[in-house]
C-alpha cells in the first residue's frame, strides 16, 4: 500500500501533534452533493449504491475532491449486518429503512446467522480495496458498523421507530432475550469491523445513533457493554499502525466518562455539549470528534467561520481534536457552505498547534 | 375557593415535607384514554377542544376519574400565544401543527402584538376558572406556557421542524432579529401565565421543548435567559400561597446548574439523565420532577413497578420529588399501565419520606 500522504486524522485521533486540526464530516457523501445525487440516479436505488464496489468507490471519493479533507469515510449503510443476517433489509421512498422479517422472539433470536464478513458481506469489503486503491495514500479511510443497540431497534422494530415502543418493550419485559440478541450482534460486528481492517480501513468508527434513548442505567448495560466487547475483540495494529476506534452516542453527552473508559481512542460528540466541557471530563483517555451544529451550514460563510472558531476554541490547544459536525451533514446544504467550514478549520486551527 | 385536600404536589415543588411523593404524568388528558377519545370526537378537532372550556375542563378532569393523581394540568396547547399574536394556527392530520403567517424578517417581528389574555386568550382563562371550580379543591392545577424558544422554532419555520433550518438560520445570521423575537414572546408568556394565575392556576410549567437542540452557550442564550426573564416577571404568591414554577427542557440534563440558578422552584427532567445524580448536581436550590421512560410503561406492570422503585430509589429521602414521565405519556399505552405506574409510586415512596 502506498504511505499515507496526510496522517493528521490518525495522529489527532491518538492524540499526538498534528500541524492543523483535521476535519471531515459525518454523511460527506451523501445527497447535500450535486454529483452523489448523479451516482445514486444512476444507481438506481440506494442498495444497489451501497452493493456495487466501484459506485460506492465513487461517491466516497466525491467530497474529497471539491474539499480539502482530512479523512475519506466508506460509503455504505449502518444496516448491512442484519440484512446480512437474512432481515431482508429494504427501502421504502419517504419510509426509511425496513425490514421483512423483523425478530420478536427467542426462536428468530436463535436462528440469527453470525455473517461471514467476506461471504455475505463481501461486497463492503470490495468497496474498502477499491476506495483504498483510488485514495492511493491520499487520506485515511474510516471504516464503520452500527452499534449492537442501534442495530436492534431496527432488527425488533422492523425499520425506524418513532419511541421504541417494541424494542424497549423487549428490553424491559424480556432483557435476557435482549441481551442474547446484543451478544450476537456484537459478536458480528466485531467480525465485520475486523474484516474492514483487514480489507484496508485505518480507523473504524461506532455508531450508536440511538443509544441516547435510553436512561443512563439501560445505555450502560445495553449499548455500552456490547460497544466495550467489540472494541475489546477489534484487531489494534493493521500495515504497522495503531487503528483508533471512535464510538460515536448522539445524546450521549451525559455518559463521556463511561465511553472514555470502554478501551475507545476517540469519542464522537454531538453539539449539545461544549467541547472544552467534555475535554475537561474525559482528560487525557481519549481523543474528542466533533462537534459543530449542523444547522450552523444553513447560516452564511461569515457565521460559519465564527462558529468554527468557537469550536476551536473551546477544545483549546494541542492535539487530540478531529473536527467534525455534531450529526451528519442535511441534505439541504449548499456545498460551499460545507467549504467554508472546512477551510475555517484548517486557517484558523493552526494557533493551537504550534 | 374550597381549600386544597391534596396539596402534596406544592408541598413537593417546594421542598416541604409530603407522606408520599406526588405523580402527575404530562399528557395525562390525552389520547391513551377512550374517555378522551370519546370527548375529541365530540369536539369534532383539536382547536375546538382547546377553545371550548366545558371540553377543556372535561378532558383535564378524566385521568383523575381513573387514576390516584396529585395534579391537574389545565388542557391546552403550547401554540395558543403565537395562534392569538394572529399567526393563524391549525392541525394537518398528521402534519401536525401549522401556522398561516409564518414569521421571517423585522417586519414580521415588529408586527406582532402583546395578546391581552383576558381578550385574546380568555378561552384559556375561562378553561382555568371551569377546571378550578369543577376541582373544587381535589388537587392543584398546573397552568403552563411554551418557551419563548420553542414557540419561536413553529412560528419561524411555520409549523413542526425536523433540523430547525430556517429557526436555527435566524437565529445563526441575524441573532439580534431572533432576540427580539424571544423578548416579545417572553413578554407575551408572562402575561399569558400571570393571567393563569390569577384565573386559578397554583403552579405554572414552561415546557421547553425544543431548548435540547441547541448548544450549550446558545440554550442559555437564546432559551433559558428568556424563561428566567418570564420566572422573575411571575406573580408570586396567590391565594396566599406561592405559586412554583417548573422550567422543562426536554434534553436539558447537561445544562442543570444553569436551570438550577434560573429562580424555578423545579426542573422537569427527561428519562436521560439519573434522577440522584441531578439531585447531587442541583443540590438544595430546585426539586425535581421525573423521570421515568415513558416508555416503561408499555412493558408488564411488573416490569412498571421495578421501574419506578429504581426512580424513587435514585431520588432517595426527603421532599422535592415530583415523580413524573420524562416526556408525554405516548398514545398508544393502556391506561391500567399508569395506573400500576401511579400507585407504585403512593405505595413504593412511602418509606423515603418517614
Amino acid at each position: 500500500m502506498t504511505p499515507l500522504k496526510n496522517d493528521r486524522l490518525l495522529r489527532a485521533l491518538l492524540r499526538e501533534p498534528v500541524d492543523v486540526t483535521p476535519v471531515w464530516m459525518m454523511r460527506q457523501a451523501g445527497r447535500y452533493l450535486p454529483e452523489y445525487r448523479a451516482t445514486r440516479e444512476k444507481a438506481g436505488d440506494f442498495m444497489t449504491l451501497c452493493r456495487t464496489p466501484e459506485l460506492a468507490c465513487e461517491v466516497t471519493i466525491q467530497p474529497l475532491e471539491r474539499f480539502d479533507l482530512d479523512a475519506a469515510i466508506l460509503f455504505s449503510d449502518i444496516l448491512t449486518v442484519p440484512d446480512a443476517m437474512g432481515l431482508g433489509l429494504y427501502f421504502e421512498e419517504g419510509e426509511g429503512p425496513r425490514f421483512r422479517h423483523p425478530v420478536r422472539d427467542q426462536a428468530a433470536v436463535e436462528a440469527l446467522p453470525i455473517p461471514d464478513p467476506e461471504e455475505e458481506l463481501r461486497y463492503v469489503m470490495d468497496a474498502v480495496r477499491t476506495i483504498r486503491r483510488e485514495l492511493d495514500g491520499r487520506v485515511p479511510l474510516i471504516g464503520f458498523s452500527g452499534s449492537p443497540w442501534t442495530l436492534a431497534t431496527y432488527m425488533v422494530e422492523g425499520g425506524s421507530a418513532k419511541n421504541f415502543a417494541i424494542a424497549k418493550g423487549m428490553m424491559f419485559d424480556r432483557p435476557e432475550l435482549m441481551h442474547a440478541l446484543l451478544a450476537k450482534l456484537a459478536e458480528a460486528v466485531t467480525a465485520y469491523l475486523n474484516a474492514q481492517i483487514a480489507a484496508g480501513a485505518q480507523a473504524v468508527m461506532i455508531f450508536d445513533t440511538w443509544g441516547g434513548v435510553l436512561t443512563p442505567d439501560d445505555f450502560k448495560n445495553f449499548s455500552l457493554a456490547y460497544m466495550e466487547r467489540i472494541v475489546s475483540g477489534l484487531t489494534k495494529e493493521s500495515e504497522g499502525r495503531r487503528v483508533p476506534v471512535i464510538l460515536f452516542t448522539k445524546g450521549g453527552g451525559q455518559w463521556l466518562e463511561a465511553m472514555a473508559d470502554s478501551g475507545a481512542d476517540a469519542l464522537g460528540l454531538d453539539w449539545t455539549i461544549d467541547i472544552g466541557e467534555a475535554r475537561r471530563r474525559v482528560g487525557d483517555r481519549v481523543a474528542l470528534q466533533g462537534n459543530l451544529d449542523p444547522c450552523v451550514l444553513y447560516a452564511s460563510p461569515e457565521a460559519i467561520r465564527r462558529s468554527v472558531a468557537k469550536v476551536l476554541e473551546s477544545y483549546g490547544s494541542g492535539s487530540g481534536h478531529v473536527f467534525n459536525l455534531g450529526h451528519g451533514i442535511h441534505p439541504t446544504i449548499d456545498p460551499d457552505h460545507a467549504k467554508a467550514m472546512i477551510d475555517a478549520v484548517h486557517e484558523l486551527s493552526r494557533p493551537y498547534h504550534q
